[in-house]
C-alpha cells in the first residue's frame, strides 16, 4: 500500500501501535504485578512526549531550507557567533530534565528507565504551563566526577539544566560542580522549587497573621535536599532562626555523627545552639517544615508557639495529617491537591525556566528564587489561613514568575 | 493580565519570541557576515523543534495520572520489568542524533552548538518521514573514550542511537564500542546510510545493464566513513573487486604510511594487489563511488571500462560534473537534487531506525542494512540510467525499508 508522501508515518506509527499492542513485544511476554491498562498505565501507553518540527517540510525547496545545502550557512554562522544558538536553534526553548533515578518520588533508587515516566511528566509540565520545550535525560548514575561530565559534555545542546530525582549528598555537589562549569542555568528542583513554594507560602501565611518572617523561629525536619535548600531560601528572606533536624535530632555542632553536607548545616543554622530529639526544637516554634518523609509525633508538635504554622510536605503521606496538625497551627500546608495550600513545585520551576531562557541568564540566582517566591505569593490577592498559595492552575502563575525572573536578570 | 490557566505559554511565547527579535538579546549585538533575515535564516528562527506533550493536561485529574501521584505506579512497575519502556514511556519511539560537531556535512569541524541546526533537521526528517521522535544531543568533543561513555550514560532515554558527523577515525571506534555495551540501536548514518543507498543505487543500477553486480570492479575515492562503510556493504552484497583510494592514492599493503583503520582496508580489499594513484586503479573499473569531497581529473575516467557507471557524491561538488561523468560513464548518480539519481541517506535511515523500534531490535544488523538496499532499490519498478533510485518524496519510501528491517529483525 501507498502512503501519503508527506505522512508515511501515520501508516507507520499504526503499524508500530499495533504491535506494540500485539503481544508481539518482549515485554507482553513478562507478567508485571500492576494492573496494566488501569487509568494511569492508559495515560501511559506510547509515553507521553513527541516531538514536532516546527517547520513545515513539503518539497525539495523546504528540505534545502531545513536541511542541506541551506542549512550549512546556518551552522557557519552558529560557528562565527555561537550566541546566535539562542535565535537559530531549538537550544533557545530546550531543557534538559536529567535524573539518574536515584532519588525518584519517594521511591528511592528505582534507576533512569524507570525514572522516565517522572521525567516525561516534568517536560509535559514545562511544556503545559511555560512552553518550555523539556526532553528527559536519563543517565546510568555514577560517581559526582562521572555525573558531572557527562551532564557537561551534553550541555552544548540545550538552554538549561533542570536536575531532577538525583540522591544527597551528591545532588549538591552535582549541581554546584556545574553552576561553576556551564554557561547555562542549573537549577536542582527538588532543592530550589520546593525552597521557593515554602517562601512563597510562608510570606503569605505571615501576612495573615501580619507577623515579621525575620523574627520567625522555624524548625525544618529533613537535612536532604529539599531540607537544605529551604533552609539556605528561608535564610536569603531574612529568617534568623532554623533549627534542621535529621532522623537523629537536631542539628547542632555538638554531634559527632555529622557527615557530608550535615557539619556545614550545623555551623550554619541554630543560632541558639540547642540539641537533643526534635520535641526540643519545636518547643515554641512558630514554624515546622517537614520534607523528611518521615512522621512527627503529636506531642512534639503540642510544644510550639501559638498561632503556629505545619508545613508537612511528605507526600504522598505527610509527616502529620492535617487535621491533627490543625489541632496545634492555625495555618497548615501539605504537598498535596485534597488539602488547602498544596505546596507544589509546579508553581515555580515552570516560569522559572521561561524567565531564565527569555533572557539568556547564565544562572538562576538567589535574588531570582526570592523573586519568584515573591511573585507567587503575589498570585494570592487576598490570603487566607486556606489560602496561603495559588492553584496549580491559577492563571498566570508561571507568567508571573517568568516575569519576576526577568526584570532581576536584566537589572 | 491574565492568561487561560491551560495556556498561559501563548502569552510567554510572544513575549519571548519579542525579547529575542527585539534587540535586547546579546547575540545582536554581534555582527554576523551572514545575511540573517534570508529565508534559510527565517527558516531556522526559533529553532526547528518542539516537544508536545501526547496526552491533554485539563485538571488536576490528569495532573494526577499524568505526574504524581499517579505516576509513581508506572515507574515502580518499570523498576520490576524495564521492557515495559518500550510501551509506557517516550523511550519507544525516541532516537538521539548525537554530534561532537567535528565532521559537519562538508564544513569540517566547527563544535557542537554549530553543529545543532544539523541535528535538528535530521530530527525534522526523522519525524516528517517516519514518525520517530529524534532529539539532537550536540556534545563538547573528547576522546573516544569520553564521547563513549557520555552516550552510553544517557542511552537509558532513548531507542536508538543515530551517531552523526563525528570525524574519521574515531567514529569507527565509538560506533563499534556503543553497540557492544549497548542494547539498543546505534548507527552511524555518515557510514551506513550512505552505504545502504549506494547499493540500492547499484542494484537497480546493474538491473538496467542487466549485469550481475558480483563481477563488477569498483572503486572507491575516499577512506573516512563513508568510504569504508560503502566499501563494506558492497563486499557483503557479493562485490569482490573492491579498490579504496586516499588522496595518495590506492590503499594496498604496499604502502607504508598508513596509519588508523587504514592498514584494516589494505588487508580487505584491493584483491588484484594493485598500487599507483587513482587513475591506475580506474583502468578498466566498472563503478567509481566518490566520497571524498575532492576532484577526479577527466583523463582517469576516460579509463574506465566500458558502460561505466559513476557515482559522484561528494556535496555540493560532484568529484566530477555529471555532464562530463556522462562522456565516460552510462549511468551517472550525484548526492544532489539538481540532477537525477541522488543518492540521499534520507531514503535510509527514517525507515531503519522505524523498523529497529518497532520490532524492539538491539542492533541495526549487516542484513537488514541489505534489506534496505533492496527495499530501496524495489521502489523503482522499471528502473532506467535517470532512475536507479526513488526521489527522497517517493510515497512509501521509509515504509517500505521498516517493513523490510522489521522482517530481518523477527525472523
Amino acid at each position: 500500500m501507498a502512503a501519503s508522501p508527506l505522512h508515511p508515518s501515520d501508516h507507520l506509527t499504526g503499524s508500530a501501535a499495533a504491535l506494540v499492542g500485539s503481544g508481539g513485544g518482549s515485554e507482553q511476554a513478562v507478567a508485571s504485578s500492576f494492573d496494566l491498562d488501569s487509568p494511569v498505565f492508559r495515560a501511559h501507553e506510547g509515553g507521553k512526549l513527541a516531538v514536532h518540527a516546527t517547520q513545515v517540510l513539503r518539497d525539495r525547496a523546504d528540505l534545502s531550507l531545513l536541511y542541506t545545502p541551506g542549512v550549512a550557512d546556518v551552522s557557519l554562522a552558529l560557528a562565527e557567533n555561537a550566541g546566535l544558538a539562542r535565535r537559530f536553534t531549538s537550544k533557545r526553548n530546550t531543557v534538559a530534565v536529567v535524573s539518574d533515578g536515584t532519588a525518584v518520588l519517594g521511591l528511592g533508587n528505582i534507576g533512569p528507565v524507570a525514572a522516565m515516566p517522572v521525567m516525561e511528566g516534568k517536560a509535559v509540565l514545562f511544556k503545559h504551563f511555560a512552553d518550555v520545550d523539556a526532553v528527559p535525560v536519563c543517565m546510568e548514575t555514577g560517581t559526582v566526577d562521572e555525573i558531572v561530565e557527562a551532564v557537561a559534555r551534553i550541555a552544548p545542546t540545550y538552554g538549561g539544566i533542570n536536575l531532577e530525582d538525583i540522591s544527597a549528598p551528591r545532588c549538591f555537589e552535582i549541581e554546584a560542580r556545574l553552576k561553576e562549569r556551564l554557561d547555562i542555568p542549573v537549577f536542582h528542583d527538588d532543592q530550589h522549587g520546593t525552597a521557593i513554594v515554602v517562601l512563597a507560602a510562608l510570606i503569605n501565611a505571615c501576612r495573615v497573621q501580619e507577623r515579621d518572617i525575620t523574627s520567625l523561629r522555624v524548625v525544618v525536619s529533613g537535612a536532604g535536599a529539599a531540607g537544605v535548600a529551604v533552609t539556605r531560601l528561608l535564610q536569603r528572606a531574612g529568617v534568623a532562626d532554623v533549627v534542621v533536624c535529621d532522623s537523629r535530632g537536631i542539628i547542632s555542632p555538638e554531634r559527632n555523627d555529622l557527615t557530608d553536607h550535615k557539619p556545614r548545616i550545623a555551623a550554619t543554622t541554630n543560632p541558639r545552639g540547642i540539641s537533643g530529639p526534635i520535641g526540643a526544637a519545636l518547643v515554641g516554634a512558630d514554624l515546622f517544615v517537614g520534607v523528611s518523609g518521615g512522621t512527627i509525633a503529636e506531642e512534639d508538635l503540642a510544644r510550639m508557639a501559638p498561632e503556629a504554622m505545619i508545613f508537612a510536605l511528605a507526600n504522598p503521606n505527610p509527616e502529620v495529617h492535617p487535621e491533627v496538625a490543625h489541632r496545634y497551627a492555625s495555618i497548615v500546608a501539605t504537598g498535596r491537591s485534597d488539602f488547602p495550600n498544596q505546596i507544589n513545585n509546579v508553581l515555580a520551576f515552570p516560569g522559572i525556566f521561561r524567565g531564565a531562557l527569555d533572557t539568556g541568564a547564565r544562572q538562576i540566582t538567589e535574588a531570582m528564587k526570592l523573586a519568584a517566591a515573591e511573585a507567587i505569593a503575589e498570585m494570592v490577592p487576598d490570603p487566607t489561613p486556606k489560602e496561603i498559595v495559588p492553584s496549580v492552575f491559577t492563571p498566570g502563575v508561571a507568567e508571573a514568575v517568568a516575569d519576576a525572573v526577568r526584570k532581576v536578570a536584566l537589572s
